[in-house]
């Protein structure tokens, strides 16, 4: 068996998010159906962690562990068998060798994720942003954002897992709120992300935007365990898994959106 | 009656081209309904020009000619009434007051078209791009390009249309490709277009980037009629009306990709 590292995007709109599951279209679904034809046997691919429904990445990283097919196939003749059998919107960027027992999820050391609200409508983004009529006061949404940065118990921005969750301690390396154009972004970086963690608080920083709930409401969720920010989850349209570390690997630099042509 | 002007941008994907046609979803057609709903009586709207099937705009004008709503009625509450009525993949970017004889089509002084050549496959911008997986030269393209400034028989370029064409005589102000990351552009301005033509000319332009076609041979089209280009049509994803100019206003400026989501 070898080991390949596999760089991915994906537009998440057509599919019920990255895992795989019976009878749904799913991002991990597809890319093991294409593996198997090209494989040809059993293969294996776990992602660096579930993106939910609607939400798309432009820099997932998976693993994938199969029989080597000839002893002169190169990285870059994977991604191209992978690529002529996924559909348009799954794309392998990239692949390398890898050390055998690699892990994209177990050794990842940091994930970081980009939001993306549209102050204005606009004919092409529908499913890359959300929308927000309202006008939204940028400099307090900068100021909630940077209250996030450390380890804090992030209950109250989560959902509850079916199977009990050990812990809701998350340490979050970089947490900030930049505008774009007409694009207001929140990158956010941590060690690990709690299901809908990501769109409760950009739910919450929008109502702080907003003017609804203040910065200190919103500091106030990170102390005290609270439901408030569930009926405030933003659409997962906007969202974008934007990077994986592994050690070594540097963040992402520049205050940008995503380019989805770039 | 009164004038207003319209600025419009949409993604052509899901519509059989701006021109109103029966029993088929048209860019003029959405407009016509939801100010038939706006005006509640009889209104005109006329474009710059016609956009095909699958083409984009990011800046079509057009002009509307309707009964005063109410004395006080504001441009931007028109722009409102009819973004509430539109659907999502088209969008009115600005209202203005204009003179009650303005004309969209017939007093533009010049049209500027982009067109995005994508040198890799990408998750998500297939209705965006023209994705070429051949090398493609980018001088010799620009070479070419360079040649279509001036005036010109653009006989070779187009399609013809039923009702014979008096003239295939076309003043080409602005023509030149470059790079913006992973893309290819092709912009053209022009006082006029005739049908297929930019399509056409990027199609030339990639056998000539491939290597194909010399940059000899397509300056040849440009004095001999041929029907050569034809079966190089470019797909209509790639192309977007970019900007119409009236008197006094500036082409446009850097040399950018389409910004989706600017």
């Amino acid at each position: 068996m070898h080991t390949w590292k596999l760089e991915i995007e994906y537009e998440g709109t057509r599919y019920r998010g990255w895992q795989i599951q019976h009878n749904a279209k799913t991002v991990q679904g597809e890319l093991m159906s294409a593996a198997r034809q090209l494989f040809a046997s059993r293969v294996e691919i776990g992602g660096s962690g579930r993106t939910d429904a609607g939400v798309h990445a432009v820099g997932q990283i998976a693993h994938l562990r199969a029989p080597e097919l000839k002893a002169n196939v190169t990285p870059r003749q994977i991604q191209h068998g992978f690529n002529d059998l996924l559909p348009h919107d799954i794309n392998v960027l990239k692949v390398t060798n890898a050390p055998e027992n690699f892990d994209a999820r177990r050794n990842a050391v940091a994930r970081y994720y980009l939001y993306q609200i549209s102050t204005r409508r606009t004919a092409f983004a529908k499913n890359f942003v959300w929308w927000i009529k309202d006008p939204l006061k940028v400099a307090e949404m900068q100021e909630a954002a940077r209250l996030l940065v450390g380890r804090h118990d992030f209950y109250s921005f989560c959902e509850k897992e079916e199977e009990k969750t050990v812990s809701t301690s998350v340490e979050v390396v970089a947490s900030e709120v930049f505008t774009d154009g007409d694009l207001i972004c929140f990158r956010i970086g941590a060690n690990r992300f709690l299901w809908k963690m990501v769109r409760r608080i950009v739910g919450m920083l929008a109502e702080v935007g907003r003017g609804n709930s203040s910065v200190a409401d919103f500091g106030r969720l990170l102390k005290f365990q609270s439901n408030a920010a569930a009926k405030f989850t933003a659409p997962p349209s906007g969202l974008f898994l934007e990077k994986v570390l592994y050690k070594g690997d540097a963040p992402p630099a520049a205050q940008k959106s995503i380019s989805l042509m770039g």
